[in-house]
């Protein structure tokens, strides 16, 4: 059942990655307890907002002398469903997609890439960090035989619309688009819509604020 | 001078993009006024939401008929900044290098691309999107000749921190760091830190809470 009145923000959602990286760094660096006041310097976020942020979990028991670290760590990848072991699919095998299928923090975030398809004769059959290319008229057959949670959209804007039909129709529950558009489905399917000249333009303001401030 | 009690928050600022991109597409429909209410839709945050965004930079004089589309793209575009010509550099011509440099929004956008650099030898020299790959080596020299605002970062983690600093050191304003570390600089230099795994977790949050609604 769907308790609407504990529903998170999606602010507070997409925090949540930045917290399990930075949990993550902290881990690596064999730290084992950090306080609110600690993880708020770090990360640029008030202790409050971050007692704010964990109260949707349930606190994850902060006590007088800090948060563990490695509980804390694990309780958010759950929250974040990485350990459930997505399997994910990219369509679209152009420099972009090489890139994403080379990105090794997808694997080490738990996310397991099983299939890669374009529709160029030429890319069709190479090899990208170990996987072959499949040809784009093969997607349906593969996601018969193969439980697909995430397809990773990187063909041209143009294509965007009917391939993720497609990927849904076989039951794809989500889909992180790179192709300059907006998608959106039922809610039944989550939608990440990644806009890579977003940061760029938050960076050209906060230049432009740079430069009235000196 | 910098007056800090309208300092306007990062998370208003993370969503001018967003208003930027969407005015954009209102306008290529031909779509001349919208309410508040009507924007509020289809982007999903509340009216109140953009009333008080908005507020940060003097309202926008929405009247009862709502916003000129026009000038409020305009505005918004002025405030991000990209009515300045920001010149860009691509360090690190990889695949995901390649797909930056072939990103033709970022040109919509604004932003020139006048570089890029690279110090594979079998890189060296050939053409990304009619711009000459150019040898690391040279970096310095190209940036004392031509003035570069933002420095794109798509170099190995291991390279990151010296590439950033030699960037900054020839006065290079703004970077874009997409190798999965987090760059900080002094606050006359901006950094945005792209983790491109972090969309694929919220989706993957999306993906478990869809499960458990059903």
């Amino acid at each position: 059942m769907n308790d609407k009145s504990k529903k998170v923000p999606e602010v507070v959602v997409k925090r949540l990655p930045r917290y399990y990286r930075y949990l993550g760094e902290l881990l690596k660096q064999d730290i084992k307890r950090i306080s609110s006041n600690a993880l708020s310097e770090k990360m640029n976020v008030t202790a409050s907002q971050i007692r704010q942020d964990f109260n949707y979990f349930g606190g994850f028991g902060q006590q007088g002398y800090g948060y563990n670290v490695e509980h804390l760590y694990s309780e958010i990848g759950e929250i974040l469903g990485l350990h459930d072991g997505d399997t994910t699919v990219i369509v679209g095998a152009g420099n972009l997609g090489r890139a994403l299928a080379s990105h090794d923090t997808f694997e080490k975030r738990g996310f397991k890439l099983i299939g890669i398809f374009d529709n160029d004769e030429n890319i069709i059959g190479t090899s990208i960090n170990g996987i072959k290319v499949m040809s784009s008229d093969t997607l349906e057959g593969f996601l018969e035989k193969n439980r697909v949670d995430i397809g990773i959209l990187t063909v041209p804007k143009a294509a965007v619309m009917e391939t993720a039909e497609r990927l849904v129709k076989c039951g794809v529950k989500g889909l992180m688009n790179f192709s300059y558009t907006e998608l959106n489905f039922d809610k039944d399917v989550a939608v990440e819509n990644v806009h890579l000249s977003d940061p760029l333009m938050t960076l050209s303001y906060k230049i432009k604020q740079n430069k009235n401030g000196e």
